[in-house]
C-alpha cells in the first residue's frame, strides 16, 4: 500500500482540490457536544467499590478466555497473567495497572479538520446506527440493505447538523459480498462525507485494509501519528475475546487507531438477570479488554464501551429503553470514569419495529440516559430500529433533530446579566406580555431550542395540510436533505487513488458471501 | 352541608359496604414513587443565590398585584408588605419568611387507605392530564370532549397500575354546564375511583362544594383533621393573582385541604425568553402565593408549582419536551428543595397532534427531567396531547405504562449479594450462557420491568398480527382495560348521600355555559 500513501501530498494540496473546494457547499455541523452540566450518579462510591472488588475477583478466579490466540496468551503470560489453556486469569490489579497508559480523552479527525472530535472528559461524540442487515422507510416498506441505502445514510449523516460522526456499518450492503464490502463502505464515508468514520473490525485483513486506506485519504504521515478512525471491537459476553475481533483490535492499537472495547451484553443471558451483577462482568471484560490493547501497544486510545439491553423474559426478545438498561449505563458510566477513560454507551435504541411512539419513548429514555450518565461516544445515536435489525432512513432524521436537544441540555444554563433578565421583568411588571418587550426582541431566535423535524403548527393548519405524524413529517425531510446533499470537495488525486485501491483489492480475491 | 356529613358512619361502616368490599376486584397500584436516587442538581449554589435574591428584588421592587381581592390586600398589609392600589411589594425576606409554616411534605388520603399518597421528600406522585376540552381516540379522532368521555378516563386511571392518583379535569365535560361540572366530575372520582383526588378551582364556591362532598365521602370530622384533595391554583403570570384562584386558594387552606401553587408559562409570553429570567419569575410568583396560603392559614399543606413550557417562535404556538423546559423545572426543583416544599411540575407533555413519535420524544424527555428533577407531585402523567388541548385514551395508557419505567429507575440498583451475582458468573464462566443458571431462575420474574402496552414480538409474528403501531396497540389496552373495569366498592348511603347532594345543588341554579 505504499504507492497510494505516497500519493498523498498534504492536506487540501493542487490546484484541483482548490478548485473543488470554491466550488464546494458549506454544510452546518455542530461541534461535539461540551458538557456544562454535571453527570448524573446512581450509585455510590461504597457500592462502585463493591462492583470494583468483584470485578477483580473475577479476573483473578475465574479468568477471561482469549480464543485462538496464541500471541495474546503469551503477552499476558509476560504481563504477570496465569494462562491455563485459552483461560488468562489476572492478578488483582494487573488488568487496572495497565489500563493506565491509555489516554483519558482523544482527538479523533477528520479530513475536513473543522469536523474533528475531542472523544473524553466532557464531550459528547454522536455516530448513527451500526450493523442493521435491513433497511425501512415510509414508502417501501422493509427490505434487505443494499450499497445504495448505505450510501444515503452516508449522505444524511453529512447532512445532519448535531450528528458528528460518519460512524461505520450504518447498514449491511447485503448486494456486495461479505468479504469485499468494507471497502466500498469506507470509500463511502471517506468520499461522500468529510466527518470522522469508523474501520472495519471483521477481520483482521479489513482493519488493515481500514487503515492503508486512510493512508491513501490523510498520508501516511498523518496516520502515523495521529487518530483517524474509531473502530468497534465487540467482547463476545461472557467473557470471551475471539481471534477476530481481538485481531482487529490489534491492527488499530499498533496503527494508534482508536477502540472502543465494548461489551455487547442481552442481560440475562449474556450477564446476570441483576443490575450490579451485569455491571460486574462489564467492568471486568472491560479491564482485560483494554488492559490487552495497552499491552499490544501502550497509550492506544481506547473507549471503555458497555452496550448492554436486556431481554424480555417472556418472548425472550431483546428490550430496549428499559430502566435497568439506564441503570446500567449510569453505573457504568461512574466506572469508566473512576479510570480516567472515554465511555461508550447509549444511542437511539428501541425494539419497536416502526418509527413510532414505541420507538421514541425507548429511543428517549436511551438519549437522556446517554447525556447525564456521561457518554463519550454515543454509535446508534440515530437512525437505530427494530432491536437494530433495521436501519430507518426516517428514524435516522428524527433522532438526529432530536440530539439537539442534547447539545441545548448540555450548555447549561447562562447567567450573565442580560439571561438573568431583571430589567425585563422590571418593563413588563404584573400582569404584562413579554413577546414584545426589548430583551425578547434581541434573543428570541436564539432563545429556544427548535425542532426541524417536528411539527408545531395549530390543529386546523396541520390538518389541512393531510394530518402528518412524524413518520410522515421525517419522510419529507429525509427527502429535502437528500435534494440539498453536495458532495464535500476532495482532492481528485486522493479520490482516484482511493478508487483505484478499492478496484484493486477487489479483483484480488473471490467474491464471498459467508 | 351538615346533614350530609352526618350521614357518615366512619370507614367501610355499615353491612351494605362489608357486603361491596367482599364482591369488589382487588386492582393493582403501585404505592407513590419513592426515589432511592440522587436528584439531578443542574445549578450551582451561586446562581441558585442569584435567583433567590432577584426574586426577592422582584417581590419588594415591582411586586405582585392581587386582583379583585380587598381582603388579600388587607392580610398582606398586617403582615408588613406595602400595597398600592392592587400592587403587593413584599419586602426582602417576608415572603420567605412566611413560607416556613408550610409543611415539607403531607399525606393526602384516598377513600381506600391503601391508595394514600405522601407528597414531599423523596416521593413522586403521578396524577393524569387536567383541563382539556377535547378527547382523541384512533377510532374517532378529535372531538369535544363529554362527561362520557370523563368517566372512561376516571376508570382508565382507576385500572392504571403506575398512576397513583385520579387527578381532577382530565378532560373538560363540555357538555355539562360550566357550573355544574364539578359536581359530576367529583362524583366520578368518588365513585368510579378509590384513588386520591383534586378539588374544583374554578370559583371560590365550586371550591367550597368540593369541601362539601369530601365531608361525605371521608366524613367531616376526618376532613377536619386531614387532607383529602390536591388542588391546582395557578398563578396568572406574570406575577399577577386573580380572585378566583385565591379566592379557591382560601377555601383550601381555611379547609386544610393542599393546593398546588403553580405559575403557569409559557416562555417568552409570560416570562423572559431566557431559563434565569423564568426562574427568577416563578421563585418571586410562588414566593408570594405560597406565603399569602400560610397568611391565610399557616401550615396549609402547599406544594411549589412550576408549570413552563417555551414558545415557538415562528409560530407561536407553545413547545414541549424542549431542553429550556428540562432546564427549567431541574432549577426549579432545586428552588423548591431549597424552601423544603414539595415541588410538581413536569408531565407527559407534548405538543404533537397525535400518540406518535413526535408526542413520544417531548413526553419522555419530561418524564425523565421530572424523575431526575425531583418532582413530588406530576399533573399530566398520562394522557396530555397537542399541548394540553387534548385528552387522548391511547395516549394515556401509553404514558401510564411509561410510568413503570421511573418507578423502576427510582428504585436504585441493589447491592445484596444475590444482587451481586458472583455465584452466577462462576457458575456460567467464559463462554456460556446465563437463561438456565441457577440466579436467573431465581429472579427472572421480577429482574426486568415489563412493559404492557410495547411490543417485543419478533417481526414476522408482528407483521402476521398486522403490524400495529403504538397507537394500535394502545387501542387494544384501553378496550382491555375497560372490559375488565370494576366499580371499587363504595358504601351505598354514601353513594346515595353524594348522589342527593349532587342534584340538590344542580337544581339549585340555572345551566351556565360560560
Amino acid at each position: 500500500m505504499a504507492e497510494a500513501g505516497t500519493r498523498r501530498r498534504g492536506r487540501g494540496g493542487g490546484g484541483a482540490a482548490r478548485r473543488a473546494e470554491r466550488t464546494s457547499v458549506r454544510i452546518e455541523t455542530a461541534k461535539y457536544i461540551e458538557r456544562n452540566i454535571p453527570n448524573f450518579e446512581i450509585l455510590t462510591d461504597e457500592a462502585l467499590e463493591i462492583i470494583e472488588t468483584n470485578a477483580e475477583t473475577v479476573l483473578a478466579e475465574i479468568g477471561v478466555n482469549f480464543v485462538n490466540n496464541p500471541a495474546a496468551l503469551e503477552r499476558w503470560r509476560d504481563a504477570g497473567a496465569e494462562i491455563e489453556g485459552e483461560r488468562v486469569r489476572i492478578p488483582r490489579g494487573l488488568a487496572r495497572k495497565l489500563c493506565e497508559t491509555a489516554p483519558s480523552s482523544y482527538t479523533q479527525h477528520a479530513r475536513n479538520p473543522e469536523k474533528s472530535v475531542v472523544i473524553g472528559g466532557k464531550t459528547l461524540v454522536c455516530a448513527p446506527v451500526y450493523g442493521p442487515p435491513f433497511v425501512r422507510d415510509a414508502a417501501g416498506g422493509r427490505r434487505y440493505a443494499t450499497m445504495a441505502d448505505f450510501e444515503t445514510f452516508v449522505k444524511l449523516g453529512y447532512m445532519s447538523k448535531w450528528l458528528h460522526h460518519s460512524g461505520g456499518t450504518v447498514c449491511e450492503p447485503t448486494d456486495v459480498p461479505v468479504n469485499k464490502r468494507h471497502l466500498d463502505m469506507l470509500l463511502a464515508h471517506m468520499t461522500l462525507s468529510d466527518k470522522p468514520f469508523m474501520g472495519s473490525v471483521t477481520e483482521p485483513s479489513r482493519a488493515r485494509d481500514s487503515v492503508d486506506m486512510c493512508e491513501i485519504l490523510f498520508g501516511r504521515d498523518f496516520v502515523a501519528e495521529n487518530t483517524v478512525m474509531t473502530s468497534l471491537i465487540n467482547i463476545n459476553s461472557p467473557m470471551t475475546f475471539d481471534d477476530v475481533m481481538m485481531g482487529a483490535l490489534e491492527v488499530y492499537a499498533e496503527a494508534g487507531q482508536a477502540s472502543i472495547v465494548s461489551p455487547f451484553i442481552v442481560g440475562g443471558a449474556m450477564a446476570p438477570v441483576s443490575v450490579a451483577g451485569t455491571l460486574t462482568q462489564v467492568l471486568a471484560e472491560v479491564l482485560a479488554g483494554i488492559a490487552y490493547s495497552q499491552l499490544v501497544r501502550p497509550g492506544a486510545p481506547v473507549i471503555f464501551g458497555a452496550f448492554v439491553t436486556s431481554i424480555d423474559m417472556n418472548s425472550g426478545a431483546p428490550t430496549f429503553g428499559t430502566p435497568e438498561a439506564s441503570q446500567i449505563l449510569y453505573g457504568a458510566g461512574q466506572l469508566a470514569r473512576r479510570m480516567g477513560l472515554p465511555f461508550r454507551s447509549g444511542g437511539g435504541l428501541c425494539a419497536s419495529k416502526l418509527p413510532d411512539a414505541q420507538a421514541a419513548y425507548e429511543t428517549t429514555h436511551t438519549l437522556n440516559a446517554a447525556l447525564m450518565g456521561g457518554v463519550n461516544f454515543m454509535l446508534h445515536a440515530c437512525g437505530w430500529l427494530e432491536g437494530g435489525l433495521v436501519s430507518s432512513f426516517e428514524k435516522f432524521v428524527m433522532d438526529a433533530d432530536q440530539l439537539g436537544v442534547l447539545h441545548r441540555l448540555a450548555q447549561g444554563v447562562a447567567f450573565d446579566e442580560s439571561a438573568q433578565a431583571m430589567d425585563a421583568i422590571a418593563e413588563v411588571g404584573p400582569g404584562g406580555h413579554y413577546l414584545g418587550c426589548a430583551h425578547t426582541q434581541a434573543n428570541f431566535k436564539t432563545a429556544f431550542w427548535r425542532s426541524e423535524v417536528l411539527d408545531y403548527r395549530p390543529f386546523e393548519t396541520w390538518d389541512e395540510a393531510g394530518a402528518p405524524d412524524t413518520q410522515a413529517l421525517a419522510a419529507r425531510r429525509v427527502e429535502y436533505l437528500l435534494a440539498n446533499y453536495q458532495q464535500p470537495a476532495l482532492d481528485p488525486a486522493i479520490a482516484e487513488a482511493l478508487a483505484a485501491y478499492v478496484a484493486e483489492k477487489k479483483a484480488s480475491m473471490p467474491d464471498a458471501f459467508m
